[in-house]
């Protein structure tokens, strides 16, 4: 997995069907780059985050084949 | 998922036979690079998009094993 | 599988619910960067590391669907 | 999916049982760096060809599981 | 598939009950970087490799979920 800190939000009104409910956030990563990871658990901007990729992501919704390949699994605790 | 922006369309007459109908646009990923995306969406040039890749891309296509792992699923709402 | 050095821990107090048990350590890869690895088999920091990534990551947990893409399989031995 | 050219060849005489016939080609990435593909389609040296990646390559393969992270999908049109 | 060197062997005497047997190789990558891959072929060091990644490497292991992404596939004939 990877640390980021959610700098975002996007929307994208146009899109397949399959695309499953949850807020899009921009994620800037440790190390540099950015994704943009959708996020089951209300993430805030500027909460650093844990970001799992690729099928395993998808694996998380059920019931359905979600085209997505990153997702917001924990909240990073900070002291 | 990445965020990029349709530069073009390629097309391939000699392909394989499982290869999906639909364009195949180029597109300009942020932070730099490019790919060859799929696009079930009726993109136009110059619209930003969010893509995701690997086999959660094939997984979008029913009936068929789609040699496809990237796909276009969404067009980014700009204000 | 690629090499790496544990440096350190991560807490996630709010996680999804199907997050595995088991330590996230961050480990700082040979060639540089780093990811968050779940690691099953107690290793410290400053040990060096086997890491595996992608859905084979995944693979290792059973019953349950784990979004985990990647996994510390082994200690290197050091002489 | 990726587009590059093919720029070579090569042999393996020692492998393993389950990869499958068809050349394996030397293929010049837009952006730099290079891989190698499997070629069911009788790309020549020169050639635009369209890559894709990962476990989706390996679905193109029935019966058999192919150990193939790389296929030559198509050849680019070029006029 | 990418091509490498093997370099090295590595052992790892604290490991997953589901790592495969065979050997552990160090491979430099063309290109750069290295990685560590199994190998099935009783491959030496300095012997040119051709490396697959990803799912599709764990796919050759019949009757054990293999922890592995990354499966030396063949020799590359040098002449």
């Amino acid at each position: 997995m990877i640390q980021g800190r959610v700098t975002g939000r996007i929307w994208s009104s146009k899109h397949i069907e399959t695309l499953p409910g949850g807020a899009l956030l921009e994620v800037a990563l440790e190390g540099g780059g950015s994704l943009i990871a959708l996020d089951p658990l209300g993430c805030a901007e500027g909460e650093s985050v844990l970001v799992t990729q690729g099928s395993v992501a998808a694996g998380y919704f059920t019931g359905i084949k979600a085209p997505i390949d990153a997702l917001i699994i924990g909240s990073i605790d900070e002291t």
